[in-house]
């Protein structure tokens, strides 16, 4: 079967209609044939199935496909029926009570146990989703059904493609090479005292060489790329509350991975006395008390590093000339909550990244991705000489989305830079070190970002992780600045020396 | 009165200890005349003042002031008096059971209500605190009761010098000068478009221009002060757990002013489908399910910056020739919940700062100190002609751990600097915009680090404020380049252009 609605619900009048009923027949039948086909192919509008009256309201059942729902359907009838029985009848319509409201759509399989809002159950027989749905006039306004719908198409959709995982084409790839270094570079620098582990989980203290490793990768994104290009500092924020990711589309999936922000409920220090007095005569920190005393979640840390720039656009008509707008930012971490288990540098849970972003027309955003791309080929090949790879992959907001899945190649998405690390050995999987995305209209469309011209606005990102490029450039050369590229070499001057230790 | 504890409580035997009834008279009279007074002085030590045996147990009474307090004067008591009662009647010590254990203290005021852990009651009456408490022996083993002790003595003296605030001693002051800008330079920024709110409360978003200043500033601490001293740059996490703040000291008092940080409960997307659903459905983020679905906070963001640096050095023995350790960081923002209004950039919950650390023996430390007041001195007199004076203050870590007060100029405290902002007129508020502090062993101890050479250590820190820097240079100069100081400009370079909105 097909998707279908099925609706019973009433709207409520000021008096008993009877009197128009002759009135209310026509123009239902009319309406079926006229305003509730309107937009649709042809028989595929929405239909009032059955209809009378009791008393002060007139009962009616609406059954409809995807096109003119039946919560359209009611909402498309209700204005011409009130002035019918207003003028002829001085009847007023009150408004629209909901009886019940049934969507069954098509699934190869049930989609398990779930607790979504104004759904009261969820029945899968025989290749159907029944689901029932307990909505009032307000929910039909605000299109809730329709939202649930594609929720739940999503979810059908999820469920065929689950196994296939992310789309993945490759576009480019250097020769092959030599590497003089086959150890893992995260131990070899723990072990030579380039850095430690942080107290928290996935964090490390980088030492006087790592440090001047990433400080040297930013300079030469800066000198190479961002200065070349015409890129601008800005600094973006770091505390990212929720309205930032209900415009950049986060707030639909990214909540399994977020280190969640919660302040005080208040900065009152006779409130907060109790934690400190049981700290000092304890020395625990009552973790669940201080649960007790701090407010719902108002965000995160920062996840992805450009959602929180948008707002110094939003709501701007921005003259023309002023695009394309190209803006980085490395003013702080980024925070991940990544899955447990120890591993090197290449995946933490606090990182540090140089932050790319460019808006203009859908022409000037994807000319400036090749432009990017360029350098980007510049840098890893003739400074850092290193061997990569970019490729075409889901782009990150879908899957920021919980929208895995088969995405094409084409103007929008995104090209993720890939790099073997030999100690991995020659199958072993290559660690992406950096990515470039067109994101489309979203930020633009999300932030409600103009341009004076009216033209359509697009937007991409490009993240440099600096504790990525460090485990691809540290896996291929090794430690021993001997080994370095002579262009690195000379950008890195001579490496400081760390702190020793008995 | 003076401080008294008085304890009732029992040894626990293996049997009926009244066969060696005079046996422990005799020790027990002894042990009031030795053991118990051993390092108090002259008639100040714990006394035994009532004992009984009642079937398997020895009944006592213990009475002390400060000195060898009562659960001290019972464990010292158990192990001499278990070799008695076993070598000559074979009966063994159980263990300790406390009836009733009371602490009396002279205080001028009543506290009002608290919550210590331990504490059944608090009673005032007539200039005498007496608290009830309810502890066993793990209690009196672990020193509890001297931890409580010292919390009320400290609620005590912040009640007398409650309100006399912080101490402030001005140490030296520039001369007076001719501003030639009176605005408010946030609302000046905010006009020209060099800055914008961002979206959570107290952050801004830094367009070109200031991020401008702020990069200038860094330079010139880098090249005008840390290099020369021979800093290193270092990473230090910006995500910090308890253990950290536990080991610093801020675990005592910080609590009103953080951004706590919660994990998920699990990564599992399953998990937070629910959540997902609920936002796709309402446009709405549930943040209360959300808080359920979160873990109690594993501790915060950046407060203080140099605390998550220590764990580097954490457990370590350093060789002797590695001290003075100087090293900074500039890598990340630093998050503190302020009072509310809407202030400008000078008064904000997300800010930079360069973070300066060094460590080394006493004399070391204190002499590094002079070293970075003199470039201080140098950077705000040569390059920013600046207005401003350095006063000595209530150390920082007193602070923040709720121990404002006095604090006489010694050699461990912090020194302010401080500038005036012309739009607040001559008798406004002068602006702290840095500090220098030397912390004494307070760092190394609360670590656990040592020198080779087996010297105490102590360390310092510094913060640069990059907001604050630019609240005082902007108010004195104001926003055009041309009435800037030329040793400034010729740093600053060409200002950048900002972008333009309709």
């Amino acid at each position: 079967m097909e998707l279908q609605f099925t609706l019973k619900g009433s709207f409520k009048t000021s008096a008993d209609a009877s009197p128009a009923k002759d009135v209310i027949d026509a123009f239902f039948t009319e309406a079926n044939e006229t305003i509730l086909t309107k937009g649709a192919p042809e028989g595929e509008g929405a239909r009032i199935v059955e209809w009378d009256i009791d008393g002060d309201r007139i009962n009616l059942v609406v059954k409809s496909g995807k096109h003119v729902r039946v919560h359209d359907a009611l909402l498309r009838v209700r204005k011409p029926l009130a002035a019918k029985l207003g003028k002829e009848f001085h009847i007023g319509v009150r408004g629209i009570d909901v009886e019940s409201y049934i969507i069954e759509l098509p699934s190869e399989k049930p989609l398990g146990e779930l607790k979504i809002p104004y759904v009261s159950s969820i029945v899968y027989d025989n290749g159907i989703i029944t689901l029932t749905l307990d909505v009032g006039e307000s929910e039909l306004e605000n299109r809730v059904p329709d939202r649930i719908l594609k929720l739940m198409e999503d979810k059908i959709a999820a469920l065929s493609y689950g196994g296939k995982g992310e789309h993945w084409e490759i576009l480019w790839e250097s020769e092959k090479k030599e590497h003089v270094f086959s150890g893992d570079p995260t131990k070899e620098m723990v072990k030579q005292g380039w850095l430690k582990r942080g107290a928290s989980r996935g964090q490390w203290i980088h030492g006087a060489q790592s440090t001047r490793m990433f400080r040297t990768f930013e300079r030469i994104v800066v000198e190479e790329l961002l200065e070349p290009l015409g890129y601008n500092e800005m600094i973006f924020p770091k505390l990212v509350p929720w309205e930032v990711w209900e415009k950049s589309g986060h707030a639909k999936g990214v909540y399994p991975e977020i280190y969640y922000v919660c302040p005080p409920k208040t900065r009152d220090p006779k409130y907060w006395e109790e934690v400190s007095d049981y700290y000092k005569v304890t020395h625990e920190v009552p973790t669940a008390m201080i649960k007790e005393k701090i407010g719902d979640p108002i965000g995160g840390m920062c996840y992805a590093q450009c959602p929180p720039f948008w707002p110094y656009l939003q709501g701007e008509t921005i003259p023309t000339d002023e695009f394309p707008i190209k803006v980085f930012d490395r003013s702080g971490t980024s925070h991940r909550y990544e899955s447990g288990g120890i591993h090197g540098m290449e995946r933490v849970d606090e990182f540090h990244r140089v932050e790319i972003v460019w808006a203009g027309t859908p022409e000037q955003v994807v000319a400036h991705s090749k432009e990017l791309q360029e350098r980007y080929l510049h840098i890893f090949n003739d400074i850092l000489e290193l061997e990569w790879r970019k490729a075409w992959v889901t782009p990150w907001f879908m899957a920021q989305e919980g929208l895995d899945g088969i995405s094409e190649q084409g103007e929008i998405g995104t090209i993720d830079y890939e790099a073997p690390l030999p100690y991995r050995g020659d199958g072993g999987e290559w660690l992406e070190f950096q990515n470039v995305s067109v994101n489309g209209n979203k930020y633009p469309s999300g932030f409600n970002v103009k341009c004076q011209s009216g033209d359509e606005l697009w937007s991409g990102c490009s993240g440099v992780g600096l504790e990525r490029w460090s485990s691809v450039f540290l896996a291929q050369k090794g430690l021993d600045p001997d080994d370095w590229p002579e262009e690195f070499r000379k950008r890195v001057g001579e490496m400081p020396r760390g702190l020793r230790f008995l």
